[in-house]
């Protein structure tokens, strides 16, 4: 699918990764907001201006191959007169005082100085501070704008020797997950083996509607198989019935392709504000394992009637299941859902093999996965190889003994996972995503633009997003961007909203001065979301779904 | 429908619903609670039998007509040696002080003495204190045993005189209301005209299950219109096509009959609670505007397909109208549901004619309703006279410019009802019935025994209800009795709950100890209550539904 060019480009992500990695696990999230807070508040105009187009780059940014294409065939500028920069040097300049350098290509650019400057905020860029640029500019397509080439290019200190331009992945033979795929830099990862990482939340509002594949978060059980679409084969069966394979040519030629626009979301997301109260057992998740993306594929009814189902009947299979083909030495990933919701045909499950208009990435489940909209990420089952209808559940750990709730005096010791069902829908969420944890406000500015997501399961779509800076005293309602052509029934993908609220009273003007900004959002039933995280805790630390909130510093800094 | 005999009792409960509703509005909510406490109590073991029972008693109290028949046929005793004894007599024995009288037929009865051991608690027998028991007895079928009457008989103390036996309704040719029906004197009445009322809390759960037509909340914006069946007609009208009038024969016998089990509640269900917030424009409904009913009728589905509407369609008719025969000078009660639910073969939309097994009341709609499960009240028209399939919703006043949720912040200066959603399905909800507010703990009991209801709209059945005594510290996961033969993804009917609750270490035994017990259910979307009420506010004063407490008081009395 890429060119050896960008073969390349994604071989130097691979060394950005640890650098950038090593930078987020000591300060980076502290970087996201302290010192990009400046550039982010003090220049309300430009930044209201970035936030409308924040709603709107989605396409642009999908493009996704296009982007990474036009940027491999840009040649790199070669100043014969500057000096030579190892890797190691770039990597120790990530601050103002040592100077923030960057590398883009066999480039080493010194951005310091430039920071305050970037439109997108110093928060971003600072993502990029002693690596690459190219991933991140992956995902700004406005990057691509000859004015950005410009600005670079006059920033130029040296050129990295080729040895530290290409590096190679490290090989691991013996390591079950020695043969996962490479990820974005950017990600927060959360687990290594198995991968679990979100993307940061300015970067996840940024991307807009559809978030990047690349920068999807990522939720592995179990090492990312290794499939041949040659070869692969979808088993269908429907209990007392003749079993079905299909061929991934199959799938793409018997069947009518649906694009569905559908938010996916970790039962796990926001688990880190449920471990503040009392330990869980589970990933800690940011706010960020949730994205939304164009899926392609065949429905499961389809594939489901042409195995033999009766789509009418209100028969005894009462449940579809799904198992992966990722597995270790015990176990295959798997779960199910109930069939009214398989066979609805305003449910919109598909058996997808794009995704953004791409083949499936292979953390994304290469060459086919579910896509159950408004239900539990869980059940989305990734390198899907068997499907079955059947009159019970499946019986697989994460659907019997993972991804349910309990009540929070539940504990490890008394939980008995048969008395609660599985999760299917979810409940109603929201978070802010920017400004992010610790942010400076301006001291100048009698208002805080916010931004962030709203979602709610079953397609649930969203009626209201209400933000406060005064603990609720008083509530701001966002303006939404509610997903086009999906109605308040079948709302499958995000709302994206955003408000300007102003500063408390106590607070405006103030510097040093703390506040907090809050969030809660009503679905079409207009259930919303609980204050706070100690009544809904549950010992897995799944539905995390309380008020959002954000706390914030007042700074006189201009 | 009633036998002449039947109608003398109704007649009857005209008078006994005057004194009774004096009673109440001075004192009975007290009544029920601090004079009933020790009876509900201080007898654990026949308290828990009685709220074991009350699961389970639906069906007999459902009979309702039948027992009417039978209270009705049983001979009175007559007892010539006694007294004659005015009603404005009895109507003076209230109170322990005074003796506590009641009537039934021409008896007059003491049963001061009999409060402590009534089998259904002291609260539920003092509903009738100086007025009639038969409306009563009609709710509570264990009173067609033997052993009721023959103890009753026993405390007869005189006979009223023939003038005081029935009491003719009051004429009033010239109100509009004049022609509403008789209503059960137990309901309290929060508005007297148009009619809105609603069964107190511990008749509601005590009522099982299936709620009692006679004591199903009241909610009419309208005179009750006066229908002859016979020349009843309904207008069906697929906007496009020719319209179809149906007579009521006709609904009966052209279309398959479904029966429904289905809870309907209205938008302002708890808002009292929401009114010790802040002032809200609305009626005060305590917690008892909901109830549940086993509808009969035929599927709207059916209705629209044989009036032409093409089920298969996603076409532009995205919305199914309804208008009542209610009406004033001005305008006829009407709404509207999308479409969607309206066709869907799983989504229940009946047009009633039965409410438990009788023809629809005058107060639920004859001959005709809609009954819109998961939805809210306002949706299932009474009186249907016309249901239009039409490209735009209703535009009805209780469509577009009531029932809507907004912004605690939004106040009737700033309200603009245009920018929300008319409210169709509701969000997750439940209450303590029982034990009331300043119910009396025993301070010799270690436990309190708690019942209530939790539903949710949308069908989603309820997973969860957690009670707490101390404040949120400790939750206690209630028994749960499931609609039956309701999955959770189509549970229109509540779940009614009990769980027996530790009384606070800091209370337990101590005399005058406060104690404060909540609830808050979770349903099959895993979506939750939230907190507190001011939050949620809303200038309407609709969709209350925070956690429900309910404050009691340990004392040390037998």
């Amino acid at each position: 699918m890429l060119s050896s060019c960008c073969r390349s480009a994604l071989r130097l992500s691979a060394s950005s990764q640890l650098a950038v990695q090593t930078l987020r696990a000591s300060s980076c999230r502290h970087l996201d907001t302290a010192a990009g807070a400046r550039g982010s508040y003090s220049s309300k105009g430009s930044r209201r201006a970035a936030a409308a187009a924040g709603l709107v780059i989605a396409a642009a940014a999908a493009a996704g191959a296009a982007g990474q294409a036009s940027i491999c065939e840009a040649p790199q500028k070669q100043d014969s007169d500057l000096p030579t920069i190892r890797r190691a040097d770039v990597q120790q300049h990530k601050t103002k005082e040592t100077g923030i350098w960057v590398i883009r290509g066999d480039g080493v650019y010194d951005i310091t100085e430039f920071i305050a400057s970037h439109p997108g905020g110093a928060s971003k860029i600072m993502m990029a501070a002693g690596g690459n640029l190219e991933p991140f500019w992956r995902l700004y397509a406005q990057h691509e704008k000859q004015e950005a080439h410009d600005i670079l290019a006059g920033l130029r200190i040296g050129t990295l020797p080729a040895e530290d331009v290409v590096v190679h992945k490290v090989s691991a033979a013996d390591d079950p997950f020695g043969k996962d795929p490479e990820r974005h830099p950017a990600l927060i990862v959360n687990s290594a083996k198995p991968y679990n990482a979100e993307p940061p939340p300015d970067l996840l509002i940024d991307a807009g509607f559809t978030t990047p594949n690349e920068i999807h978060y990522k939720r592995n059980h179990l090492p990312v198989p290794e499939i041949d679409p040659e070869t692969y084969r979808l088993q269908v069966e429907v209990e007392g019935k003749q079993c079905v394979r299909l061929s991934l040519e199959d799938l793409k030629m018997k069947f009518p392709h649906y694009r569905v626009a559908a938010t996916i979301q970790c039962a796990g997301n926001r688990r880190e504000e449920m471990m503040a109260v009392k330990p869980v057992r589970g990933l800690s998740w940011g706010l960020g394992a949730i994205s939304t993306t164009e899926w392609t594929g065949v429905r499961l009814r389809d594939v489901l009637a042409y195995a033999g189902f009766d789509l009418n009947e209100d028969g005894p299979l009462q449940h579809v299941q799904f198992e992966g083909l990722d597995r270790d030495m015990t176990q295959a990933y798997g779960g199910s859902i109930p069939v009214h919701k398989a066979v609805d045909p305003h449910g919109d499950v598909l058996l997808a093999f794009e995704m953004n208009g791409e083949p499936l990435p292979r953390d994304h489940g290469f060459p086919v996965r579910v896509v159950v909209p408004g239900v539990v990420g869980a059940r989305s089952v990734k390198w899907l190889g068997k499907i079955i209808a059947s009159t019970g559940e499946s019986q697989n750990h994460w659907q019997q003994k993972d991804y349910k709730g309990f009540s929070p005096s539940v504990d490890w010791d008394t939980v008995d996972f048969s008395t609660a069902p599985a999760i299917q829908e979810l409940p109603v969420v929201s978070a802010i995503c920017a400004p992010t944890a610790h942010a400076l406000v301006s001291a100048h500015e009698d208002t805080i633009p916010v931004r962030g997501y709203a979602w709610s399961g079953g397609g649930r779509g969203i009626v209201r997003v209400d933000v406060t800076a005064d603990g609720g005293a008083t509530w701001h309602t966002a303006q939404l961007a509610p997903p086009e052509g999906q109605p308040l029934h079948r709302a499958w993908a995000w709302t994206l909203w955003e408000a300007e609220v102003p500063v408390p009273e106590g607070a405006r003007g103030k510097e040093g001065a703390k506040l907090e900004i809050a969030c809660k959002a009503t679905d079409a039933s207009y259930n919303t979301q609980p204050e706070l995280a100690a009544p809904i805790w549950n010992l897995r630390g799944v539905l995390t779904n309380h008020w959002h909130r954000v706390p914030l510093v007042v700074s006189d800094e201009e």
